[in-house]
């Protein structure tokens, strides 16, 4: 790849990152659905692990979750589903910052970002709201000429929930 | 355009938004001026339609909004006049995050921003901060080489005020 | 310098900020050390002079600064003993945001960027936490085919402590 091609690449990752989040906060799953490879996977264990208040975020999530065998989601539906169900009734504000993209060939490329939401939810039994701080480890594939995630990984530096 | 071509006038656009939100809450009004088109417009009234507290901004914003017909900014002078009136007397940091820019021609383009303001009054009577997340939604114009900011509108996912 | 080379030279920086934020957000103090010129300079004079909490940071912090004469931190090695000691025990969350970078030559650049950290110590006597905005000021060097932070001015907006 030649230079500009490698920086055509990084913005277009960027873009899609800021799509993903986006669709998120303006709760636009059809648009959500669309950011995936067929084989994604959203990877929340490592940030759930320590997390005491993990199984109380909403009803929806905690059946969501289950659904995929905990804190793991594999493939555009799956993903979509557990963040409709956990962000439902919810106002949220996700950020992807900071990137340190990595372009290791046409089709492949590799990404780390700083991460925060902040999420309040009107309808939970128990949490009201969530900030939490820390960073998305992630994959990108490019299918078709388009570039979309393949893999996410979430780890924390710090939540404050109210 | 070639591809470079584009990569370096979305890198200007992110550096002139950067430059806008830095003026505003560096208080650099003659900068704040040299942004936007002659016949640029401020657009916040789909922000604001929704917003109780919208009119006790303060006594200066309102006076502002009145003078411009209500949240609708047409030109540099009434911009600056708006921004300068209804941040007296604060502290504001400003955010335009995760641009999705989309270059339409060597001279236009448009651009969606997550967006953050945390806005701290010293003088209010009534309103004492606010804090807000939501979304620009640009365009740009190339006016003698130098790209500049045709339109801004506003969206808002919620607001704190304290 | 093509645009391309100044194109790819603004990504390189943005990455040397990102990577070196990371590390101070993860605690990887042998990463720290590598983003700075060895003659690198870290000035917070400008962000502490007005701050009447400055001295009670922590001991450590303290400590650290008194070792520098006072906020103006030189060489990698002073400036990884202040990022580790102000930091010890703490949680901490570093922002750089919307980066105004000016490539000067091929080696040679300056950028301005939007501030932000949230610290939060677990083991400080009075100061529990500190919620910080502003900007840096910094420049930036090619050594050997790597950019490498040169100098970073701290200048702050706000600073909120609890």
């Amino acid at each position: 790849m030649t230079n500009t091609e490698k920086l055509a690449a990084i913005e277009l990752i960027k873009q899609l990152k800021a799509r993903y989040l986006r669709f998120i906060d303006t709760k636009d799953y059809e648009g959500l659905a669309t950011v995936f490879t067929k084989d994604a996977v959203m990877d929340l264990r490592r940030a759930m692990e320590k997390a005491r208040w993990a199984k109380t975020v909403t009803t929806k999530a905690k059946e969501a979750a289950s659904d995929s065998g905990g804190w793991l989601f594999k493939g555009p539906a799956a993903i979509v589903k557990f963040v409709r169900g956990s962000t439902h009734g919810a106002v949220t504000v996700h950020r992807g910052l900071m990137p340190e993209i990595d372009v290791m060939s046409a089709t492949t490329a590799r990404g780390i970002w700083a991460q925060e939401d902040f999420i309040q939810w009107s309808d939970g039994p128990r949490l009201r709201s969530l900030h939490g701080f820390g960073h998305y480890h992630e994959t990108y594939k490019r299918v078709a000429g388009l570039w979309l995630i393949k893999s996410t990984v979430m780890t924390r530096l710090r939540v404050d929930i109210a």
